[in-house]
Protein backbone atom coordinates (compact mmCIF):
# COMPACT_ATOMS: atom_id res chain seq x y z
CA UNK A 1 0.00 0.00 0.00
CA UNK A 2 1.35 3.44 -0.75
CA UNK A 3 1.73 6.40 1.80
CA UNK A 4 -0.81 8.43 -0.02
CA UNK A 5 -3.18 5.78 0.04
CA UNK A 6 -2.19 4.63 3.77
CA UNK A 7 -2.44 8.29 4.90
CA UNK A 8 -6.17 8.90 3.42
CA UNK A 9 -7.45 5.98 5.41
CA UNK A 10 -6.30 8.21 8.86
CA UNK A 11 -8.43 10.76 7.68
CA UNK A 12 -10.81 11.92 10.03
CA UNK A 13 -13.05 13.53 8.00
CA UNK A 14 -15.42 12.23 5.36
CA UNK A 15 -13.99 12.10 1.40
CA UNK A 16 -16.30 12.99 -1.28
CA UNK A 17 -14.46 11.22 -3.99
CA UNK A 18 -14.16 7.09 -4.41
CA UNK A 19 -12.04 6.25 -2.51
CA UNK A 20 -9.94 3.26 -4.84
CA UNK A 21 -10.18 5.94 -8.06
CA UNK A 22 -8.67 8.54 -5.73
CA UNK A 23 -6.01 6.51 -4.36
CA UNK A 24 -4.90 5.50 -7.83
CA UNK A 25 -5.28 8.42 -9.29
CA UNK A 26 -2.75 9.93 -6.54
CA UNK A 27 -0.03 7.09 -7.02
CA UNK A 28 0.02 7.41 -10.67
CA UNK A 29 0.24 11.19 -10.36
CA UNK A 30 3.37 11.10 -8.24
CA UNK A 31 4.96 8.19 -10.17
CA UNK A 32 4.50 10.42 -13.35
CA UNK A 33 5.73 13.26 -12.00
CA UNK A 34 9.08 11.80 -10.79
CA UNK A 35 9.33 9.81 -14.36
CA UNK A 36 8.96 13.32 -15.98
CA UNK A 37 11.40 14.60 -13.90
CA UNK A 38 14.16 12.01 -14.22
CA UNK A 39 12.87 11.58 -18.24
CA UNK A 40 14.04 15.10 -18.67
CA UNK A 41 17.34 14.89 -16.74
CA UNK A 42 18.30 11.57 -18.81
CA UNK A 43 17.09 13.44 -22.22
CA UNK A 44 19.52 16.22 -21.51
CA UNK A 45 22.19 13.45 -21.10
CA UNK A 46 21.93 12.20 -24.60
CA UNK A 47 24.49 13.35 -27.03
CA UNK A 48 21.42 14.10 -29.64
CA UNK A 49 19.30 16.53 -26.90
CA UNK A 50 19.27 19.12 -29.61
CA UNK A 51 16.37 16.30 -30.91
CA UNK A 52 15.01 16.23 -27.54
CA UNK A 53 14.39 19.55 -26.12
CA UNK A 54 10.52 19.57 -26.73
CA UNK A 55 10.71 16.11 -24.74
CA UNK A 56 12.53 17.79 -21.84
CA UNK A 57 9.74 20.87 -21.82
CA UNK A 58 6.84 18.38 -21.72
CA UNK A 59 8.65 16.52 -19.12
CA UNK A 60 8.93 19.69 -17.13
CA UNK A 61 5.63 20.48 -17.77
CA UNK A 62 4.37 17.09 -16.99
CA UNK A 63 6.19 16.87 -13.50
CA UNK A 64 4.65 20.42 -12.51
CA UNK A 65 1.30 20.06 -13.09
CA UNK A 66 1.11 16.42 -11.29
CA UNK A 67 2.82 17.07 -8.56
CA UNK A 68 0.23 20.31 -8.21
CA UNK A 69 -2.47 17.93 -9.09
CA UNK A 70 -1.25 15.55 -6.30
CA UNK A 71 -0.96 17.75 -3.41
CA UNK A 72 -4.61 19.22 -4.31
CA UNK A 73 -5.97 15.72 -4.76
CA UNK A 74 -5.05 14.35 -1.10
CA UNK A 75 -6.60 16.99 0.64
CA UNK A 76 -10.47 16.82 1.55
CA UNK A 77 -10.99 19.63 4.25
CA UNK A 78 -12.83 21.85 1.95
CA UNK A 79 -13.28 19.69 -0.45
CA UNK A 80 -13.83 21.95 -3.71
CA UNK A 81 -14.62 19.60 -6.71
CA UNK A 82 -14.40 22.26 -9.29
CA UNK A 83 -10.89 22.46 -8.43
CA UNK A 84 -10.06 18.96 -8.67
CA UNK A 85 -12.74 18.83 -11.66
CA UNK A 86 -10.39 21.63 -13.21
CA UNK A 87 -6.77 20.39 -12.32
CA UNK A 88 -7.50 16.83 -13.39
CA UNK A 89 -8.42 17.96 -17.00
CA UNK A 90 -4.91 20.15 -17.04
CA UNK A 91 -3.18 16.96 -15.90
CA UNK A 92 -4.72 14.76 -18.02
CA UNK A 93 -3.41 17.03 -21.47
CA UNK A 94 -0.47 17.60 -19.70
CA UNK A 95 -0.03 13.79 -19.28
CA UNK A 96 -1.17 12.86 -23.01
CA UNK A 97 0.98 15.89 -24.42
CA UNK A 98 4.23 14.62 -22.40
CA UNK A 99 3.62 10.75 -23.68
CA UNK A 100 2.82 11.70 -27.02
CA UNK A 101 6.19 13.34 -27.19
CA UNK A 102 8.05 10.75 -25.34
CA UNK A 103 6.28 8.29 -27.64
CA UNK A 104 8.40 9.60 -30.47
CA UNK A 105 11.29 8.45 -28.92
CA UNK A 106 10.43 5.71 -27.26
CA UNK A 107 12.37 3.25 -29.51
CA UNK A 108 15.85 5.01 -29.29
CA UNK A 109 15.65 6.23 -25.64
CA UNK A 110 14.15 3.41 -22.81
CA UNK A 111 13.44 6.57 -20.59
CA UNK A 112 11.31 7.76 -22.66
CA UNK A 113 9.90 4.64 -23.31
CA UNK A 114 8.98 4.07 -19.45
CA UNK A 115 7.83 7.84 -18.95
CA UNK A 116 5.54 7.59 -21.91
CA UNK A 117 4.24 4.57 -20.23
CA UNK A 118 3.84 6.19 -16.97
CA UNK A 119 2.29 9.37 -18.71
CA UNK A 120 -0.22 7.51 -20.28
CA UNK A 121 -1.05 5.27 -17.78
CA UNK A 122 -1.70 8.42 -15.59
CA UNK A 123 -3.81 9.99 -18.52
CA UNK A 124 -6.17 7.56 -17.55
CA UNK A 125 -6.19 6.94 -13.92
CA UNK A 126 -7.51 10.84 -13.94
CA UNK A 127 -9.61 10.67 -16.61
CA UNK A 128 -11.44 7.48 -14.71
CA UNK A 129 -11.48 9.72 -11.48
CA UNK A 130 -12.86 12.60 -13.86
CA UNK A 131 -15.68 10.30 -14.86
CA UNK A 132 -16.56 8.95 -11.39
CA UNK A 133 -16.74 12.68 -10.33
CA UNK A 134 -19.18 13.40 -12.83
CA UNK B 1 9.80 45.26 -14.55
CA UNK B 2 9.46 42.16 -12.70
CA UNK B 3 12.38 39.40 -13.67
CA UNK B 4 10.07 37.14 -14.90
CA UNK B 5 9.13 39.93 -17.65
CA UNK B 6 13.19 40.63 -18.00
CA UNK B 7 13.67 37.25 -18.42
CA UNK B 8 11.39 36.74 -21.30
CA UNK B 9 13.02 39.56 -23.00
CA UNK B 10 15.92 37.27 -23.20
CA UNK B 11 14.21 34.65 -24.70
CA UNK B 12 16.30 33.61 -28.07
CA UNK B 13 13.25 32.18 -29.77
CA UNK B 14 9.92 33.52 -30.73
CA UNK B 15 6.97 33.67 -28.43
CA UNK B 16 3.34 32.21 -29.31
CA UNK B 17 1.51 34.38 -27.43
CA UNK B 18 0.72 38.34 -26.64
CA UNK B 19 3.84 38.89 -24.82
CA UNK B 20 1.90 41.67 -22.57
CA UNK B 21 -0.60 39.85 -21.31
CA UNK B 22 1.77 36.70 -21.08
CA UNK B 23 3.81 39.04 -18.33
CA UNK B 24 0.98 40.27 -16.61
CA UNK B 25 -0.15 36.56 -15.89
CA UNK B 26 3.24 35.06 -15.24
CA UNK B 27 3.64 38.30 -12.54
CA UNK B 28 -0.22 37.31 -11.27
CA UNK B 29 0.16 34.20 -10.66
CA UNK B 30 3.79 34.81 -8.84
CA UNK B 31 2.44 37.27 -6.35
CA UNK B 32 -0.87 35.32 -6.34
CA UNK B 33 1.16 32.37 -4.69
CA UNK B 34 2.88 33.99 -1.94
CA UNK B 35 -0.15 35.40 -1.08
CA UNK B 36 -1.92 32.27 -0.85
CA UNK B 37 1.05 30.49 0.91
CA UNK B 38 1.01 33.85 3.43
CA UNK B 39 -2.55 33.92 3.92
CA UNK B 40 -2.97 30.04 5.13
CA UNK B 41 -0.30 30.80 7.62
CA UNK B 42 -1.62 34.00 8.56
CA UNK B 43 -4.73 32.04 9.49
CA UNK B 44 -2.81 29.19 11.45
CA UNK B 45 -2.23 32.14 13.86
CA UNK B 46 -5.93 33.67 14.35
CA UNK B 47 -7.28 32.34 17.72
CA UNK B 48 -10.52 31.70 15.40
CA UNK B 49 -8.27 29.06 13.09
CA UNK B 50 -11.07 26.32 13.90
CA UNK B 51 -13.81 28.37 11.08
CA UNK B 52 -10.70 29.05 8.61
CA UNK B 53 -10.05 25.52 7.71
CA UNK B 54 -11.61 25.83 4.25
CA UNK B 55 -9.87 29.21 3.71
CA UNK B 56 -6.29 27.85 4.67
CA UNK B 57 -7.23 25.06 2.23
CA UNK B 58 -8.15 26.79 -0.66
CA UNK B 59 -5.21 29.03 0.48
CA UNK B 60 -2.48 25.70 -0.27
CA UNK B 61 -4.56 24.59 -3.43
CA UNK B 62 -4.03 28.21 -4.65
CA UNK B 63 -0.57 28.10 -4.54
CA UNK B 64 0.00 25.18 -5.76
CA UNK B 65 -1.66 25.10 -8.75
CA UNK B 66 -0.64 29.89 -9.50
CA UNK B 67 2.98 28.37 -8.92
CA UNK B 68 2.70 25.28 -11.69
CA UNK B 69 1.50 28.08 -14.06
CA UNK B 70 3.76 29.87 -13.52
CA UNK B 71 6.54 27.35 -14.18
CA UNK B 72 4.83 26.44 -17.37
CA UNK B 73 3.59 30.08 -18.56
CA UNK B 74 7.28 31.52 -18.50
CA UNK B 75 8.17 27.92 -21.01
CA UNK B 76 8.26 28.93 -24.62
CA UNK B 77 10.66 26.15 -26.07
CA UNK B 78 7.93 23.08 -27.62
CA UNK B 79 5.33 25.18 -26.77
CA UNK B 80 1.85 23.54 -26.61
CA UNK B 81 -1.08 25.75 -26.31
CA UNK B 82 -3.22 22.58 -24.65
CA UNK B 83 -1.39 22.52 -21.84
CA UNK B 84 -1.18 26.64 -21.39
CA UNK B 85 -4.98 27.10 -22.11
CA UNK B 86 -6.59 23.81 -20.01
CA UNK B 87 -3.62 24.82 -16.96
CA UNK B 88 -5.03 28.59 -17.26
CA UNK B 89 -8.75 27.55 -16.86
CA UNK B 90 -7.63 25.56 -13.85
CA UNK B 91 -6.02 28.41 -12.03
CA UNK B 92 -8.68 30.81 -13.02
CA UNK B 93 -11.17 27.82 -11.71
CA UNK B 94 -8.57 28.24 -8.38
CA UNK B 95 -8.23 31.48 -8.21
CA UNK B 96 -12.19 32.09 -8.08
CA UNK B 97 -12.81 29.74 -4.98
CA UNK B 98 -10.38 31.08 -3.26
CA UNK B 99 -10.85 34.38 -3.35
CA UNK B 100 -14.42 33.73 -2.63
CA UNK B 101 -13.41 32.08 0.07
CA UNK B 102 -10.94 34.68 1.81
CA UNK B 103 -13.76 37.29 0.81
CA UNK B 104 -15.59 35.30 3.65
CA UNK B 105 -13.26 36.34 6.11
CA UNK B 106 -12.09 40.06 4.65
CA UNK B 107 -14.05 42.19 7.05
CA UNK B 108 -12.49 40.32 10.03
CA UNK B 109 -8.44 39.66 8.68
CA UNK B 110 -6.53 42.04 6.75
CA UNK B 111 -4.82 38.94 5.14
CA UNK B 112 -7.67 37.55 3.79
CA UNK B 113 -8.80 41.11 2.23
CA UNK B 114 -5.39 41.50 0.74
CA UNK B 115 -5.03 37.25 0.09
CA UNK B 116 -8.60 37.64 -2.11
CA UNK B 117 -7.81 40.56 -4.05
CA UNK B 118 -4.49 39.41 -5.22
CA UNK B 119 -6.78 36.09 -6.07
CA UNK B 120 -9.61 37.97 -8.00
CA UNK B 121 -6.53 39.89 -10.09
CA UNK B 122 -5.10 36.45 -10.73
CA UNK B 123 -8.31 35.07 -12.11
CA UNK B 124 -8.99 38.20 -14.22
CA UNK B 125 -5.55 37.71 -15.58
CA UNK B 126 -5.89 34.20 -16.58
CA UNK B 127 -9.10 34.68 -18.13
CA UNK B 128 -7.47 37.77 -20.44
CA UNK B 129 -4.78 35.30 -21.52
CA UNK B 130 -6.82 32.68 -22.44
CA UNK B 131 -9.17 34.72 -24.13
CA UNK B 132 -5.64 36.25 -25.92
CA UNK B 133 -4.81 32.42 -26.82
CA UNK B 134 -8.80 31.82 -28.58
CA UNK C 1 10.58 -0.98 -7.81
CA UNK C 2 9.15 2.36 -7.46
CA UNK C 3 9.12 4.66 -10.93
CA UNK C 4 12.25 6.80 -9.73
CA UNK C 5 14.50 3.51 -9.40
CA UNK C 6 13.31 2.18 -12.67
CA UNK C 7 14.07 5.32 -14.22
CA UNK C 8 17.31 5.61 -12.60
CA UNK C 9 18.21 2.59 -14.37
CA UNK C 10 17.90 4.41 -17.52
CA UNK C 11 20.07 7.46 -17.28
CA UNK C 12 22.00 7.03 -20.02
CA UNK C 13 25.38 8.77 -18.03
CA UNK C 14 27.30 7.75 -15.17
CA UNK C 15 25.43 8.08 -11.33
CA UNK C 16 27.99 9.60 -9.05
CA UNK C 17 26.39 8.46 -6.09
CA UNK C 18 25.36 4.82 -4.30
CA UNK C 19 22.54 4.01 -6.24
CA UNK C 20 20.79 1.96 -3.73
CA UNK C 21 20.74 4.53 -0.91
CA UNK C 22 20.02 7.38 -3.89
CA UNK C 23 16.74 5.15 -4.46
CA UNK C 24 16.34 4.49 -1.00
CA UNK C 25 16.31 8.06 -0.45
CA UNK C 26 14.40 9.21 -3.55
CA UNK C 27 11.54 6.82 -2.25
CA UNK C 28 11.32 7.76 1.01
CA UNK C 29 11.37 11.95 0.04
CA UNK C 30 8.72 11.01 -2.02
CA UNK C 31 6.71 9.17 0.44
CA UNK C 32 7.65 12.01 3.47
CA UNK C 33 6.30 14.72 0.72
CA UNK C 34 3.03 13.02 0.42
CA UNK C 35 2.60 12.08 3.96
CA UNK C 36 3.19 15.47 4.93
CA UNK C 37 0.69 16.75 2.65
CA UNK C 38 -1.86 14.34 3.78
CA UNK C 39 -1.33 15.15 7.46
CA UNK C 40 -1.27 18.65 7.40
CA UNK C 41 -4.67 18.31 5.82
CA UNK C 42 -6.03 15.53 8.26
CA UNK C 43 -4.80 17.92 11.23
CA UNK C 44 -6.92 20.93 9.32
CA UNK C 45 -10.17 18.55 9.56
CA UNK C 46 -9.37 17.65 13.48
CA UNK C 47 -12.15 19.64 16.18
CA UNK C 48 -8.76 20.70 17.88
CA UNK C 49 -7.43 21.67 15.05
CA UNK C 50 -6.08 25.02 17.13
CA UNK C 51 -3.81 22.56 19.15
CA UNK C 52 -2.12 21.49 16.17
CA UNK C 53 -0.93 24.46 14.06
CA UNK C 54 2.23 23.99 14.74
CA UNK C 55 2.15 20.65 12.89
CA UNK C 56 0.61 21.74 10.15
CA UNK C 57 3.22 24.22 9.88
CA UNK C 58 6.11 21.42 10.13
CA UNK C 59 3.78 19.44 7.57
CA UNK C 60 3.83 21.78 5.18
CA UNK C 61 7.43 22.74 5.27
CA UNK C 62 8.33 19.03 5.41
CA UNK C 63 6.46 18.42 1.64
CA UNK C 64 8.03 21.66 0.22
CA UNK C 65 11.62 20.38 1.09
CA UNK C 66 11.38 17.22 0.72
CA UNK C 67 9.48 17.24 -2.83
CA UNK C 68 12.36 19.99 -4.12
CA UNK C 69 15.28 17.27 -2.47
CA UNK C 70 13.81 14.52 -4.24
CA UNK C 71 13.82 16.59 -7.56
CA UNK C 72 17.35 17.41 -7.32
CA UNK C 73 18.34 14.19 -6.21
CA UNK C 74 17.10 12.13 -9.30
CA UNK C 75 18.93 14.50 -11.54
CA UNK C 76 22.58 13.22 -12.55
CA UNK C 77 23.13 15.48 -15.81
CA UNK C 78 26.13 17.97 -14.14
CA UNK C 79 25.63 16.87 -10.86
CA UNK C 80 26.89 19.00 -8.08
CA UNK C 81 27.60 17.30 -5.11
CA UNK C 82 27.67 20.75 -2.92
CA UNK C 83 24.01 21.10 -3.50
CA UNK C 84 22.69 17.73 -2.28
CA UNK C 85 24.75 17.80 0.41
CA UNK C 86 23.24 21.10 1.88
CA UNK C 87 19.63 19.95 0.82
CA UNK C 88 20.25 16.45 2.26
CA UNK C 89 20.86 18.24 5.65
CA UNK C 90 17.90 20.70 5.27
CA UNK C 91 15.79 17.74 4.61
CA UNK C 92 16.97 15.86 7.42
CA UNK C 93 16.28 18.89 9.63
CA UNK C 94 13.23 19.76 8.35
CA UNK C 95 11.73 15.68 8.73
CA UNK C 96 13.13 15.90 12.08
CA UNK C 97 11.35 18.64 13.49
CA UNK C 98 8.25 17.09 11.79
CA UNK C 99 8.74 14.01 13.36
CA UNK C 100 9.50 15.57 16.87
CA UNK C 101 5.80 17.57 16.27
CA UNK C 102 4.20 14.40 15.11
CA UNK C 103 5.01 12.35 17.60
CA UNK C 104 3.74 15.02 20.40
CA UNK C 105 -0.12 14.04 18.81
CA UNK C 106 0.79 10.64 17.64
CA UNK C 107 -1.42 9.16 20.52
CA UNK C 108 -4.20 10.65 19.98
CA UNK C 109 -4.08 10.97 15.91
CA UNK C 110 -3.12 8.27 13.53
CA UNK C 111 -2.36 10.86 10.90
CA UNK C 112 0.06 12.17 12.96
CA UNK C 113 1.53 8.44 13.90
CA UNK C 114 2.21 7.59 10.32
CA UNK C 115 3.35 10.81 9.52
CA UNK C 116 5.77 10.70 12.16
CA UNK C 117 7.08 7.52 11.51
CA UNK C 118 7.50 8.32 7.59
CA UNK C 119 9.38 11.62 8.28
CA UNK C 120 11.85 9.80 10.59
CA UNK C 121 12.65 7.01 8.07
CA UNK C 122 13.23 9.92 6.35
CA UNK C 123 15.48 11.66 7.87
CA UNK C 124 17.34 8.12 8.92
CA UNK C 125 17.46 7.71 5.00
CA UNK C 126 18.83 11.31 4.30
CA UNK C 127 21.41 10.99 6.65
CA UNK C 128 22.57 7.76 5.03
CA UNK C 129 23.01 8.86 1.61
CA UNK C 130 24.78 11.96 3.38
CA UNK C 131 27.65 9.71 5.00
CA UNK C 132 27.77 7.78 1.48
CA UNK C 133 28.55 11.07 -0.20
CA UNK C 134 31.17 12.08 2.67
CA UNK D 1 5.71 46.94 -2.15
CA UNK D 2 6.33 43.23 -3.23
CA UNK D 3 2.88 41.00 -2.50
CA UNK D 4 5.05 38.79 -0.14
CA UNK D 5 6.42 42.38 1.86
CA UNK D 6 2.39 43.71 2.06
CA UNK D 7 1.03 39.51 3.02
CA UNK D 8 4.22 40.15 5.94
CA UNK D 9 2.27 43.28 7.18
CA UNK D 10 -0.82 41.54 7.73
CA UNK D 11 0.58 38.33 9.56
CA UNK D 12 -1.39 38.74 12.89
CA UNK D 13 1.29 37.13 15.24
CA UNK D 14 5.30 37.37 16.13
CA UNK D 15 7.54 37.36 13.51
CA UNK D 16 10.95 36.05 14.58
CA UNK D 17 13.38 37.42 12.39
CA UNK D 18 14.50 40.70 10.83
CA UNK D 19 11.38 41.72 8.43
CA UNK D 20 13.52 44.01 6.57
CA UNK D 21 15.61 41.31 5.60
CA UNK D 22 13.30 38.95 5.63
CA UNK D 23 11.07 40.18 2.65
CA UNK D 24 14.68 41.20 0.94
CA UNK D 25 14.77 37.47 0.85
CA UNK D 26 11.44 36.69 -0.02
CA UNK D 27 11.30 38.83 -2.75
CA UNK D 28 15.20 37.50 -4.12
CA UNK D 29 14.50 34.07 -3.73
CA UNK D 30 10.89 33.96 -5.95
CA UNK D 31 12.97 36.51 -8.75
CA UNK D 32 15.87 33.88 -8.36
CA UNK D 33 13.09 31.03 -9.16
CA UNK D 34 11.71 33.07 -12.01
CA UNK D 35 15.28 33.62 -13.56
CA UNK D 36 16.21 29.94 -12.84
CA UNK D 37 13.33 28.80 -14.66
CA UNK D 38 12.99 30.78 -17.56
CA UNK D 39 16.62 30.49 -17.87
CA UNK D 40 16.31 26.80 -18.39
CA UNK D 41 14.02 27.30 -21.01
CA UNK D 42 16.29 29.63 -23.05
CA UNK D 43 18.98 26.78 -22.59
CA UNK D 44 16.90 24.63 -24.55
CA UNK D 45 16.08 26.93 -27.18
CA UNK D 46 19.77 27.78 -27.91
CA UNK D 47 21.20 26.26 -31.65
CA UNK D 48 24.29 25.05 -28.80
CA UNK D 49 21.60 23.73 -26.15
CA UNK D 50 24.50 20.50 -25.64
CA UNK D 51 27.12 22.57 -24.31
CA UNK D 52 24.22 24.05 -21.83
CA UNK D 53 22.58 20.92 -20.34
CA UNK D 54 25.00 21.62 -17.02
CA UNK D 55 23.43 25.20 -16.78
CA UNK D 56 19.82 24.05 -17.16
CA UNK D 57 20.28 21.59 -14.40
CA UNK D 58 21.63 24.04 -12.18
CA UNK D 59 18.64 26.15 -13.58
CA UNK D 60 16.13 23.74 -12.61
CA UNK D 61 17.74 22.67 -9.23
CA UNK D 62 17.56 27.12 -7.93
CA UNK D 63 14.16 27.16 -8.98
CA UNK D 64 13.14 23.73 -7.18
CA UNK D 65 15.12 25.00 -4.15
CA UNK D 66 14.42 28.89 -4.02
CA UNK D 67 10.74 28.03 -4.31
CA UNK D 68 10.88 25.74 -1.01
CA UNK D 69 12.73 28.46 0.40
CA UNK D 70 10.45 31.57 -0.35
CA UNK D 71 7.31 29.52 1.13
CA UNK D 72 9.20 27.77 3.74
CA UNK D 73 10.31 31.49 4.85
CA UNK D 74 6.75 33.26 4.72
CA UNK D 75 5.37 30.98 7.17
CA UNK D 76 6.02 32.11 10.80
CA UNK D 77 3.22 30.34 12.26
CA UNK D 78 5.39 27.17 14.82
CA UNK D 79 8.54 28.92 13.66
CA UNK D 80 11.60 27.05 13.92
CA UNK D 81 15.12 28.67 13.42
CA UNK D 82 16.66 25.31 12.59
CA UNK D 83 14.70 24.75 9.28
CA UNK D 84 14.85 28.06 8.12
CA UNK D 85 18.78 27.89 8.59
CA UNK D 86 19.52 24.49 7.33
CA UNK D 87 17.10 25.68 4.09
CA UNK D 88 19.32 29.03 3.30
CA UNK D 89 22.30 27.03 3.28
CA UNK D 90 21.08 25.01 0.64
CA UNK D 91 19.94 28.08 -1.02
CA UNK D 92 23.32 29.86 -1.28
CA UNK D 93 24.67 27.12 -2.46
CA UNK D 94 21.99 26.63 -5.00
CA UNK D 95 22.31 30.16 -6.00
CA UNK D 96 25.96 29.76 -6.01
CA UNK D 97 26.53 26.99 -7.88
CA UNK D 98 24.15 28.38 -10.52
CA UNK D 99 25.23 31.88 -10.78
CA UNK D 100 29.14 30.30 -11.55
CA UNK D 101 27.45 28.26 -14.28
CA UNK D 102 25.08 30.90 -15.82
CA UNK D 103 28.40 33.32 -15.34
CA UNK D 104 30.59 30.78 -17.99
CA UNK D 105 27.92 31.62 -20.75
CA UNK D 106 27.05 35.60 -19.58
CA UNK D 107 28.90 37.08 -22.76
CA UNK D 108 27.15 34.88 -25.14
CA UNK D 109 23.62 34.26 -23.35
CA UNK D 110 22.16 37.25 -21.81
CA UNK D 111 19.75 35.35 -20.33
CA UNK D 112 22.85 33.63 -18.59
CA UNK D 113 23.88 36.81 -17.85
CA UNK D 114 20.46 37.94 -16.18
CA UNK D 115 20.35 35.00 -14.15
CA UNK D 116 23.73 34.40 -12.97
CA UNK D 117 22.79 38.22 -11.70
CA UNK D 118 19.53 37.41 -10.08
CA UNK D 119 21.15 34.15 -8.31
CA UNK D 120 24.28 36.19 -7.19
CA UNK D 121 21.92 38.62 -5.49
CA UNK D 122 19.69 35.90 -3.90
CA UNK D 123 22.61 34.29 -2.31
CA UNK D 124 23.82 37.54 -1.13
CA UNK D 125 20.57 38.71 1.13
CA UNK D 126 20.15 34.51 1.59
CA UNK D 127 23.95 35.04 3.58
CA UNK D 128 22.64 38.25 4.72
CA UNK D 129 19.11 36.76 6.19
CA UNK D 130 21.67 33.73 7.79
CA UNK D 131 23.63 36.30 9.57
CA UNK D 132 20.93 37.91 11.09
CA UNK D 133 19.59 34.70 12.68
CA UNK D 134 22.70 34.16 14.37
Amino acid sequence: MSTAKAMMETYPGEINLDRTRLAAANDALTACSASCTACADACLSEPMVAELVKCVRTDLDGADVCEAAARVLSRHTGYDANISRALLEACAVACKECADECERHASMHEHCRLCAETCRECERVCRDLQLAMA
